[in-house]
């Protein structure tokens, strides 16, 4: 087995597909030299919580109490507050057990307070004893907006009340966000960078977006390295394929390769859409990338590392 | 047994006593004909809701899911989420039970969503099928401010936070705090107004402090009467007592009649202190106001409404 203790690992996370690589990856590489800097894109304020979807799965993931029937949430979880905000008339259509409206209490009274959501999200890790490092993209609200026969939703709207069926003309990303110290400090000394399978399009390109990510993750002197959430013609989980069809493009490997383009120093594509990417264009590598369970994902980040390493 | 069906009833009410009382008048007065006007002075923003704890107490009272043992809160209330956030290192001093954030989260959505305090009183009146009318005493927020040794407390941090133990010197009660429609109707069209055994400094002052319910009140055509919170040397609940005594006052039915003066047409305080008020000032009934049941509550309503009828 290849150690990889001496190199920086950054991955770039979205929700469910991107924590579970987050998983992977914290078991083979030391916290200290492992960090994730995960899409916040999703979050919104609801009922005056500040809600980070893509951040708690990440921490709920890594700390090991992740829901692994949803694949967001917590396990043991319970419903009653939201029963009884659905009894009195309030929204519930997004779903929010009592254990996870504690992280949400929790976030929000701190930020409240004054700390930034690099600080709050430290005190969260510390709490579930996360030891590897997850920073959210950015310390600025950065919502991500779908335009749909030319109505604007925040993104939050479109993907859970009204389960991603609008069909999505334009992703809309705010251009005045910037890096925290934390994760430019991360890039900056980072080795490899490994783009999880999340949606290129609300997952990956929100945190590219971040000013001057792109041009960071351009920077690296190492290996960039991408998994492919696209598989056997359709998205793993969620509506990435929807979205590609709507956007005119492929449902395919290629099309996401082709996405981040010269971002790229490597792409890694499922067995099951073997021989599907150009490897011409650049080097590929095509593995088993279905995550299941937990030596899956040990497994996926292994092989992902390896390849990256040799491409470095 | 007397009837006051022809009667307005408003009464202003406090916290748990206050809510014991409205329950005894709801018993007893239609629905069209009782208003409740609520401090609304212990209002805050906490984890990013909207507490209200004198309107929920009333509330709940009203509703028949109060819970009995403490006099706040709900009935069956479980603390998973509390218990939570307490692991996550987030505030757990203010107490919230599962079924109350419920309240909390679908008042603050409501809120954010630009309705009024009144009209998501309302709707949470129908949703708790409570038909008496609960008003705030206003619809923007009041905060009363306790000053300690120079400190200024929010009202909770003192009240909950601090158990009511840091000395009270001084209560600022915020002087640009206008009535809503609601409450000004309420009391133009009254006939009887009653002052619950809340306490007279923080939970009754707030709202005769919200312009121009005093002067309002001081108008009604027919008896303002108050009931003595103050039971034997002590308040029958809270700091009432603890508060008298450090501002200097003498801790008696006598003191509280003295601090409403001329507010008042008539008075009534408990058997406990027969002959302890001069009823020379202005008329006074003794009976047993302590109220420990549902029985105990309409029979302190029927007393207090014949008094004041005799009155008007």
């Amino acid at each position: 087995m290849t150690t990889f203790s001496n190199h920086k690992i950054v991955c770039l996370a979205g929700g469910v597909g991107g924590a579970k690589l987050a998983d992977g990856l914290a078991q083979i590489v030391p916290p200290e030299n492992l960090t994730i800097i995960v899409n916040t894109g999703d979050d919104f304020a609801h009922m005056g919580l500040t809600i980070c979807p893509d951040l708690d799965t990440v921490l709920y993931r890594l700390a090991g109490v992740a829901n692994e029937e949803t694949g967001w949430g917590r396990a043991g979880e319970s419903w009653r507050v939201m029963a009884e905000v659905g009894r009195l008339g309030g929204p519930d259509w997004f779903r929010l057990g009592d254990l996870d409206l504690a992280t949400h209490l929790t976030r929000t009274h701190l930020l409240r307070q004054g700390e930034s959501l690099t600080a709050v999200t430290r005190h969260l890790c510390q709490k579930f004893h996360v030891q590897t490092a997850v920073l959210p993209m950015s310390n600025q609200p950065a919502p991500t907006m779908i335009e749909s026969h030319g109505r604007i939703y925040p993104f939050q709207e479109w993907f859970v009340r009204k389960r991603w069926q609008p069909p999505v003309s334009h992703i809309i990303l705010p251009d005045d966000v910037r890096v925290p110290a934390a994760v430019s400090l991360a890039l900056e000394r980072a080795h490899i960078i490994v783009i999880a399978p999340s949606n290129p399009f609300v997952s990956i390109d929100p945190i590219l977006n971040v000013y001057p990510i792109r041009e960071m993750v351009m920077d690296v002197p190492r290996a960039v390295v991408a998994v492919s959430p696209i598989v056997g013609g359709t998205a793993v989980k969620g509506p990435a394929a929807k979205m590609m069809r709507e956007m005119g493009l492929a449902v395919s490997p290629t099309a996401v390769a082709q996405h981040y383009g010269s971002l790229l120093d490597g792409f890694i594509y499922d067995q099951q859409d073997k021989g599907q990417v150009d490897s011409a264009a650049m080097p590929t590598l095509c593995t088993d990338t279905m995550m299941y369970n937990q030596e899956d994902r040990r497994q996926l980040a292994q092989t992902v590392l390896a390849f990256a390493a040799r491409l470095a």
